[in-house]
């Protein structure tokens, strides 16, 4: 894997690049679809490519394990062949299961023993499994095992726990170098940043995880509850400290002024359940503003749900038909408004890229984040 | 409309043709998918037309009536700028739930009061409702009010509610004359033979609706648990007596071996639920026959789900690939095996018209039937 780093903005730290991987080029920064159990849902794999223009999607190791099994994912040739997708891919740990699995799971130092959500089944995941599972599954991007630390977090919890992570980070990377991928292209793993909302713990794990001098960096244990203050604090005090020359991942972040405002800050990839999850509840980011699709005030409301943004869901369908749709319960309103918001978050980034390149993202950042957020 | 016949076939009854409408042309026999409440589940408009080939869809009135309602249609110009589909579109008359809602009904001579399957609110349709409803929405065809009969049916209550229904039809024809389209394009209304498994009722139904010299005609009441073998006698005892000059249409049918049988006996136009329902349930209609995809031996076949129909679904995705979307409950498990499915069911009456055309359907026709319905 390869950054290219095409572009700082003179305003603030937000930068253009390019990431190379065996499977294609993505252009930073970037938003990357949540496909959890192997697909964005609601959305087919050429929509992905034709509508949303994805570069790159994400994939939960922990689910991916569960259904289908790594039998069925390395029989299929990896999870590109299983799911239909050439581009790249990006796995995840199974450490944000650490977190949100809370009442299922119990950590040692070892590793960590689950419960299945599905069927209570109890697994066991350490550093080295993860990386094992992430070798079947064959992302390009695997993301190193840690623990995400709930908000909020007790001071000496929060330290003891970044310092597991970081040990488990030296495992994950040995596993790495000890093995190699088992489809014939290159995996690179990322370090995971972790710390609370500690300044001194962030930065302290910001210079730990640098030494490991992987292809790329992490930021985890935010967007968990805490104010978007304290999450841009920590994002910027980390970013100071990770090195400019590889890229930058704010893990599961976040709305639409969350992502522009991290992009000021040095980050290049984000990923995100809310465009999909929302858009199914009726939510829509647009360009004008945020749209409740179930507020009564669409009901007879014509007009495409957002011409501006282009592509045909946005243009095709109206605001309407897409309010019956989602009020009737009918699953063409998930797809629509899935399809939608992703093609929104994926037009966001790009205009980011194209007015850091230009050299006035600063002001075009702070003119959209206030429009962007309106409730219309 | 305008129905030009194109050619019989010499071993059965089976008919090629076309129909001509404002909304453009439809080539008989053909499928028409079910979109109940103004969408085709889990399929996206565009997909009708480049994936499905899809050349007239259908609505029902009951449904759309009760959402969005009537107020948001005519807004919108109707069904079809409402849902952006410009092809034809048929509507049935809310016939159907006299019978589907046997509980929540009442029935007079005047017409029918309703309790919503949603909220209970009542409703009352009589058959000048109906067609007032139906000029609203909007459709290309619109279909006459009935009682669609149980089965088994007295034979009584079967002769008396026919009566009625053939009574219902004069209003509706009426009702039709006095009124004209509200959109600036034609619409036509189909009467609907009525009778039970009753060989002389059904005989004098189709007498009767014929002498209303309509632009079409439609057989109600089957599929409704008799068995096939009854609902074939009456199909052909009926496609005797409507003219040769109208397009006939089986309301409701059916598996993709009812379909091939009820075009031998000279039926041309069929909807069904079965292909979208079935397939969110896992059950895939192929060329090889029929596939659960619930059955542990998909799981790890990874061969595509069907080359051999072609088209993007079918050729892209793998049978591991669904069958672990459909046991996972994701979404985009019922997207595709919607998509294919009807993929499918277009597909065979295509292929029972290319047949049909070249003069050898009635072999083709009994070699598919033991095909497709094979279970895989």
């Amino acid at each position: 894997m390869k950054y290219n780093q095409l572009h700082f903005d003179p305003g603030s730290k937000a930068r253009a690049g390019t990431i190379e991987t065996d499977h294609g080029k993505i252009e930073t920064p970037i938003f990357m679809p949540v496909g959890t159990a192997g697909s964005v849902k609601a959305v087919h794999q050429r929509e992905l490519v034709d509508d949303i223009k994805a570069e790159i999607i994400l994939g939960n190791t922990y689910h991916l394990y569960l259904r289908p099994g790594m039998n069925i994912l390395e029989k299929a040739g990896g999870i590109h062949k299983f799911i239909g997708w050439d581009k790249p891919v990006l796995t995840d740990s199974g450490g944000y299961q650490v977190y949100s699995l809370a009442e299922n799971r119990k950590i040692t130092e070892n590793g960590v023993t689950f419960k299945s959500h599905i069927d209570g089944t109890k697994y066991y995941f350490s550093p080295e499994i993860a990386i094992d599972i992430q070798r079947q599954i064959g992302a390009d991007i695997v993301m190193a095992f840690d623990e995400c630390t709930p908000y909020p977090c007790d001071r000496n919890y929060a330290k003891n726990s970044m310092e597991m992570t970081h040990r488990w980070l030296a495992r994950c990377c040995k596993r790495m170098d000890e093995t190699s991928g088992l489809y014939g292209y290159n995996q690179s793993l990322f370090p995971i940043v972790q710390g609370s909302t500690f300044s001194d713990l962030r930065r302290k794990s910001a210079e730990t995880i640098s030494d490991f001098n992987q292809d790329g960096n992490a930021i985890g244990g935010l967007s968990v509850g805490e104010p978007a203050d304290e999450m841009y604090t920590m994002t910027e005090e980390v970013c100071q400290i990770l090195p400019d020359n590889k890229p930058r991942y704010l893990m599961g972040v976040g709305t639409p002024a969350n992502i522009l405002e991290s992009i000021a800050l040095g980050i290049d990839m984000f990923d995100c359940v809310m465009p999909t999850r929302n858009g199914r509840n009726g939510m829509l980011f647009t360009t004008e503003g945020i749209m409740n699709m179930r507020n009564e005030k669409w009901k007879d409301d014509n007009l495409p749900i957002n011409s501006e943004l282009g592509g045909y869901v946005s243009t095709h369908y109206t605001r309407s038909y897409l309010r019956h749709l989602i009020t009737s319960k009918e699953i063409l309103g998930a797809q629509i408004a899935s399809i939608h918001n992703l093609t929104f978050y994926l037009w966001l980034v790009k205009q980011a890229r194209k007015h850091i390149l230009s050299g006035d993202f600063s002001t075009w950042k702070d003119s959209m984040v206030k429009k962007i957020m309106i409730k219309l």
